[in-house]
């Protein structure tokens, strides 16, 4: 057999994630909260398991669940989503995306991605027979270049993958970044993915602009969102989409047939949890102190800190302490300094290094005073 | 845009299910039990839980599960497979089919597929831009045809999708079927997909005979194993696959970027639930018993009854009640007498009718009682 996909290696993720392991290092790479959720939701599993809720959910996902996403859309970005047609719930946000580029995209057709980008993207457009078009975001802000982005776009633009707040810069959409958009592809019909995982996760007062607050681009636009990151369950894979009638339709149709439907018993648990609205608007807060915690202590170090106005992920410039490759610099870092980031070049376009690491301080105090320590020898 | 499955409708299970509800009619149409599982395994997953497996699981899945899997496959079929290697936990069977299909099957690529066919092997063919190429098993005993099967083997045959246990029919390969399949892919790089989710619901005595056990045809096979089938937790969205290491490593290029990985505590708890054979073991017992009540009932009704050597699913012949076409027939049943089953043609190639209904015996001995009630009044 000859491979559809001959490039793609193993996920970052899991590499840096084993040499971690290996070299018994802090793990600041792989996006994931070293503290526990809270005992609430786990009780509210148990009691759903013990409730029967052990067959198969509706394909697209538990109706009250359905109903509690589509009503946080509306009360927070004003939009309203018909949770019988328009909301289908899935195992994790990476499964939505994946399917919705399943769904969409075929031979020839051309994806625009910002990069440096998440690494799940490019390889589900691949597999699909589609063409990355990438578009660099600025080195230093990581803005977009409106003007260059509508000279991407082509009769053969199928797609537009955006995510706001961006992994891995931690940069956030503007209400002008959202209308330059919605404006770019008004006369189109291309379709947006809106990868909004962290939208729950923004600083300073700023608001989370969701392409759900702009009607057209509204129109065109899956938004996808998860459980995972907002309650701090990323291994229990929950993660939904919401979209337009029509293009929801194409979404399950390829849903059903890749995982049918997500674990039953947690959709009911997540139901009842995600009414009380604490439950996600303290978060903002909570990883706020995080951030300021860490860039804190990373003061008395040789690092150049980029901004950060969302995720719960920091960039770090390293080109101050070494001018090694980002790739070579971060495994340094684990086997003699016994820290794992993961290094930006493997979100960007090939040859692009701009002497980036990303640490991710969804991390406990004391995880962050160590990895501090660690990263002010330096 | 246009659709990449303008013909693909929602999946029958879902249509079915619908329908006995709107009309509250015993529900036997979708394959699940409508029992609880073992407390002891929803302990596990809770127990899991506070132990803190709530993050992300490795991408491949759990490695004590993997490895619970692996020695699974060499106690019962004399394979063994490498845990870290040639296994991989995946979102379902479901999801584990549909990232086969997609790692393997680009534009033009034939796959072979038994009709009637579960129904989600054809789409996943065909929005990878595959061809399915169906060969129909014999209308009465649901046979295959070797010298035909040869026939229909190209120069652009990729795939062969066979699955023993079968459903919907509930008929098992023979050794001397399985030696066919073997002898008839020999010399070429056909990959198959061995769809084996019922190995453990095998009647009178008979034995599975997994693809593992033989040896070239082991070679080029992925089999497809699920937790949901064999521990009455359809819901929990749990199963694997097993594979040959050059294989399992194109099948993990796309697994990692369609859900990453599974449930953490979920894996958690199998690893754990696994180790004991009686588990599994005793499945076959069990399951014959229902059939044997569902059919001894069914000895005073009109239906003609097919044998069933594997599955949790009867097909009953009502042509001595009617003459409808089978989804018409279906579909009056639930009206009019409040019993769902699924009609075969929508396993089927368009056209094919044979009067037949597959009905779900994984049900309590009510359930079973109050359905062979319903059917012997037809
Ligand atoms: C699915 S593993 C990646 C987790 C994540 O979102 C990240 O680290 O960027
Ligand atoms: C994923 S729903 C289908 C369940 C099943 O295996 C069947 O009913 O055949």
């Amino acid at each position: 057999f000859s491979s559809k996909l001959p490039n793609v290696k193993t996920t970052i993720f899991t590499t840096m994630g084993q040499l971690a392991l290996e070299h018994n290092a802090l793990n600041l790479s792989q996006g994931f909260p070293n503290f526990e959720p809270d005992p609430e939701l786990i009780n509210l599993v148990t009691k759903a398991m013990k409730e029967g809720y052990n067959q198969y959910a509706p394909m697209a996902g538990l109706m009250a669940l359905r109903e509690g996403i589509a009503q946080k859309m509306e009360e927070l970005y004003g939009r309203s989503y018909d949770p019988d047609t328009d909301v289908t719930v899935t195992v994790g946000a990476t499964q939505a995306i994946f399917t919705i580029i399943t769904a969409f995209i075929g031979s020839g057709d051309e994806v625009v991605v910002l990069k440096p980008a998440y690494d799940c993207y490019e390889p589900a457009i691949e597999v699909n027979g589609g063409i990355v078009v990438p578009i660099q975001l600025d080195n230093s802000d990581f803005k977009v270049n409106w003007k260059e982005f509508r000279s991407k776009l082509t009769p053969r633009t199928k797609m537009v993958i955006i995510n706001t707040p961006h992994n891995p810069s931690g940069t956030i959409f503007s209400e002008t970044d959202m209308l330059q958009l919605q404006k770019s592809l008004k006369e189109t019909d291309i379709v947006v993915i809106s990868d909004e995982v962290y939208e729950h996760i923004v600083f300073d007062g700023k608001l989370h602009n969701s392409a759900a607050k702009y009607d057209d681009l509204g129109q065109r636009t899956f938004i996808c969102g998860s459980f995972g990151k907002t309650f701090h369950i990323t291994g229990w894979k929950m993660g939904y989409c919401v979209g337009p009638t029509a293009l929801m339709r194409e979404f399950r149709k390829v849903h059903q047939f890749n995982v049918f439907c997500a674990n039953h018993a947690v959709q009911k648990a997540l139901a009842i949890y995600l009414k009380e609205p604490e439950h996600y608007l303290g978060l903002n807060d909570f990883y706020q102190d995080k951030r300021d915690a860490f860039l804190h202590g990373l003061e008395a170090s040789k690092f150049k800190i980029k901004p950060c106005q969302g995720t719960y992920f920091q960039l770090l410039d390293y080109s101050g302490i070494s001018q090694d490759p980002d790739e070579v610099f971060a495994e340094r870092l684990v086997r003699e300094h016994k820290i794992a980031s993961i290094p930006i070049s493997s979100f960007n376009t090939k040859g692009v290094d701009n002497k980036l690491l990303r640490f991710c301080f969804a991390k406990t105090e004391a995880t962050l005073e160590k990895a501090v320590e660690i990263l002010c020898k330096l």
